[in-house]
């Protein structure tokens, strides 16, 4: 049952649009999309040229796989209200336990994209999964599945999975932030963040072949205490943006293991 | 004569490198390539079919412009021993002002590449340009001249400089930390970090459609502080870490302009 499997999705954020896209372009059937808002559930399940489902309690058990892709807060509640058999049912967050199904009827996993996902994507991203499972079988059956939504499945337990998504948050959520403060200044300081945009794709080019601490860069790298005087004073009216370049290039000068 | 440019180089390093097979490609003639260590300069003349020069005394007089891409501290050093007229005169840095050229039989300017460059590059990536110049005459040569060799091409004096120099290293040298904080931490806990590439990859690629406090995302965006705790406790035992995850998603948290 590796191929082509009856899905059911639960939600109707980003994470569940793109999952509904992406399993419909590798063949499989999604025959339900479950919401609570009338209007997103039926705009993603014709989508997914699925059924809409609001009621819980109308879900089908005919699938071969829930997958519950909603608020982190949410899944437990969802999760309750799931009446099946034997059903492999599995959540799509980083940081949320294999735990939270405590359904003794049901096999249950983790099938966590490891990408940021928006609705809006046209074309739907090179998507890393990371799985959990609670037994063998269910390990199987999800990392064959799985197999036909991408190149790298990784296995990872909740204590692995919640480490991966710290390093996914450092390396996503704080650089983008990192740009946002820097598109910001530009805005502020009349300059166009856009020339900065071949540095930041180089800057990743670069990683792709390179270990990063291999190519760093930079006044902080280099030691130049001079042109980090003249930053942290330009930063003065900016203090937040001040104490993040002190300890961005601290961290860099100290230049040894963490 | 903004096209097929007489160059001489000064400098052997990454910028002098990428410099010259950019300069060679577009069909500009480079003359000279000066260094003082016989080897590089050699080499680098090799690729740009120039004559190596290792005597500041011996450099041509009959270039039409003279690049110095030498470290920022030696910039100063080297323009003192160009000994020339009327040449046009550049030197390369981000962060170094043009007012460095005390030279008054010459005409000086400001060619800084806002890119990352390593010598190593196969391939030559965008490089927007950040051009000054003394005056509107020399501007107007160095405008036709870089135009030459890229589409990118902002006129900003020193103040505009330093202050695009600065979100450089925000974006590139502090994002590329993040990278090799993110590789440590993933070597330690026996994690594979190249499973992060496409999620880096990807939270680039949104930044040319959506301005990126647009599509910030993560914990520290959704006010989840469960997982902000969860991910502080793990990075006990990696105290600069932490202290970078504490101060990230306090600004994230803020929301707020600078």
């Amino acid at each position: 049952m590796d191929k082509d499997m009856n899905v059911v999705i639960i939600g109707t954020g980003n994470v569940a649009t793109i999952l509904g896209k992406l399993l419909v372009s590798k063949g499989h059937k999604v025959l339900e999309v479950v919401g609570r808002a009338k209007q997103k559930a039926t705009s993603l399940a014709n989508i997914c040229g699925a059924k809409p489902i609001l009621d819980f309690s109308a879900i089908t058990d005919t699938a071969d796989i829930y997958i519950i892709a909603v608020s982190d807060k949410a899944i437990e509640i969802v999760a309750k209200q799931l009446i099946l058999k034997n059903k492999l049912v599995v959540h799509t967050a980083g940081s949320v336990s294999i735990n939270i199904f405590n359904m003794p009827g049901n096999n249950y996993g983790v099938l966590w994209p490891l990408q940021t996902l928006r609705k809006e994507m046209e074309t739907v991203p090179p998507i890393p999964f990371v799985v959990d499972a609670v037994n063998e079988a269910t390990y199987v059956t999800l990392l064959n599945f799985t197999k036909t939504l991408t190149d790298t499945v990784f296995r990872a337990n909740d204590a692995k999975r919640i480490k991966l998504h710290l390093t996914a948050v450092m390396v996503s959520n704080f650089t983008n932030h990192l740009y946002a403060l820097a598109n910001d200044y530009c805005h502020k300081e009349a300059l166009d963040f856009k020339l900065l945009l071949p540095l930041i794709e180089e800057t990743v080019n670069r990683i792709k072949t390179y270990p990063p601490h291999t190519v760093q860069t930079g006044p902080a790298s280099r030691k130049d205490v001079t042109t980090i005087a003249n930053h942290l004073g330009l930063l003065k009216p900016h203090p937040t943006l001040q104490k993040i370049y002190h300890l961005m290039s601290d961290s860099i000068m100290e230049n040894k293991p963490l």
